[in-house]
C-alpha cells in the first residue's frame, strides 16, 4: 500500500523557524525571544500567498488567530518541516492533513505587545503527533523556558478555559477596581498588597476555604451599600459573582 | 449650655488597647501584630456584659462584623479612649454617641486566620473626629505599618467596594481556575507565572487597554468550547464577565 504524502522524517534539531502571522501578541513575543537568544527565524504576513522558500525551515509555526489556523495551514505546502500551531484551544489534529509531523507549543501566558516577559519562567505546554516530533520540540524548547511541559489537546483546552478565569477574567476586575479608585483620585497602588496576599493565599489553600467579604459573611448591609455605587454593568458583575460566593460557602 | 457630655481630652500617646471582638480575622490579626510589637493590650468577647475595667485603655477597637458594630458601642461607657471601628464600609460618625474621640483604623488586607501577614507592608486607612484623636493615631500606627493613610468614610467606603472586585472576586475566580485543572490532575502552580503577569501588567497599565483572551478578540467558537466545559453557576460568571470584557473594548 503506499503512502499518500512521501515520508519526511522530523528534523532532529530545529535550528531554523519560520513563524508565519506577523501581527498578533504571539508572534511579536516569538520573535522576541527567538531574536534575544539569537535563533534564526523568519516571520512572514499570513496574507495572500505564502512562497515555498519561505517554509524551508526545521519549524513552522502558525501564530495567528484560532478562526484562521486552518485557513492558513490550507495555504502550506510542508515538507520536512514540524507544523505547529500556538492556540489553547484548538485540537492537535486540526493540522493533520497539512504536515507529516506536526503539533502545538501553546504558550500559558497572557501576552500583550511591547510587555516584559520573563521567558525563561514562561510555561509552555508542548503535544506531538510523532515520536521524533515530540523529541525535537522537547529538545529545541528549553532553549527558550525552563518550564516545558506536555499537555494533551483536551488537558490543554482545560488550562486555556483556567487561564480565561484567573487571568482574561481577573484583569477586567482589577481594571474596575482601579477605575474605582480613579474617580475618587486614589492612587491605586494602595491596592497592590491587598492582591499580592489575595493571589498567595488563593494559590496557598483551596479559596473557597478562605473567602473573605461581605458576600462569604451574607452582610446584604454591605452590599446593597457597594451595588448602589456601581454602575449597571458592575452591578451585574457585583451581583452574579456575589451570589455564586455564597453558593460556594464552606 | 452644658456639654452634653463631660470632656475628656484624647490620649497624647497609645500604651494600652483593647480589643472589642475575639473571634474575627481582624481580631486575630490585631492580636497577632501587638503580640509582636510588645504593645500591651487585651482581646475580649463582645457577647455578654462587658466590664468597664476592661474598657481603661488608650484606645478601644471594636472588631466585630459590621453589622453589630452599633449594637457594640452602645454597651460601652467610654471615658477617656479613643473609639474605632475596623470597618471598610461603615461611616466614622456611627461611633459619634458613644465617645467623644471616635474614628476608624481600617486595614486594606484580606485578612484570614493563621494566615502569614508582612504587617509592616499593610495599607491601613485612618480617620478621626478630632485633631487630637487623629494625631494620637497617625503617632502610634507606624508602629504597626509603614502604610498609613488618612482616608475618609465616603474613600474608604469606595476603598471597600474595590477590594472587593480585585480580591475577594479573584479569589473565587482563582478557585474556579484550581477546581478545573485539578479535576484533570493537573499541578495548579503552572498558573502562577500566568497570575503574576496578568497583575503586574493590570497594576502598570490600564487593565482594559491590555485585556487579552477570546472575550476581547469577540472569538465565538472558542467561548462556546469553554462554556459547554463548565458546570452552571461557572457558566454565568463566563458568560456575563464575557460581555462586560466585550462592553469594554477600547
Amino acid at each position: 500500500m503506499k503512502p499518500k504524502k512521501p515520508f519526511f522524517p522530523a528534523p532532529k534539531t530545529i535550528k531554523t523557524i519560520t513563524i508565519i502571522g506577523n501581527t498578533g501578541n504571539v508572534s511579536w513575543h516569538l520573535q522576541r525571544v527567538l531574536t534575544q537568544k539569537k535563533i534564526t527565524h523568519k516571520c512572514i504576513s499570513s496574507r495572500g500567498k505564502i512562497d515555498e522558500k519561505d517554509l524551508v525551515a526545521d519549524l513552522v509555526i502558525i501564530a495567528v488567530s484560532d478562526s484562521a489556523v486552518v485557513e492558513i495551514a490550507k495555504k502550506l505546502n510542508i515538507k520536512g518541516s514540524i507544523l505547529v500551531h500556538t492556540s489553547g484551544s484548538l485540537d492537535m489534529n486540526i493540522l493533520k492533513p497539512y504536515a507529516q509531523n506536526y503539533g502545538v507549543i501553546y504558550p500559558l501566558q497572557t501576552l500583550s505587545k511591547n510587555m516584559e516577559i520573563n521567558y525563561s519562567e514562561l510555561p509552555i505546554c508542548v503535544e506531538a503527533n510523532t515520536k521524533p516530533a515530540f523529541l525535537t520540540l522537547m529538545n529545541f524548547l528549553p532553549k527558550i523556558s525552563k518550564r516545558i511541559f506536555e499537555v494533551s489537546s483536551s488537558k490543554r483546552l482545560k488550562l486555556h478555559l483556567a487561564a480565561v478565569f484567573c487571568s482574561n477574567f481577573t484583569n477586567h476586575l482589577i481594571g474596575i477596581a482601579k477605575e474605582i479608585l480613579q474617580k475618587e483620585d486614589i492612587d491605586t497602588s494602595i491596592l497592590r498588597p491587598l492582591i499580592m496576599q489575595t493571589i498567595d493565599k488563593a494559590m496557598q489553600n483551596n479559596p473557597f476555604d478562605v473567602q473573605t467579604g461581605p458576600a462569604v459573611r451574607e452582610d446584604y448591609a454591605v452590599m446593597d451599600k457597594h451595588i448602589a455605587l456601581l454602575l449597571d454593568d458592575e452591578k451585574e458583575i457585583y451581583q452574579v459573582l456575589s451570589s455564586k460566593i455564597i453558593n460556594r460557602k464552606p
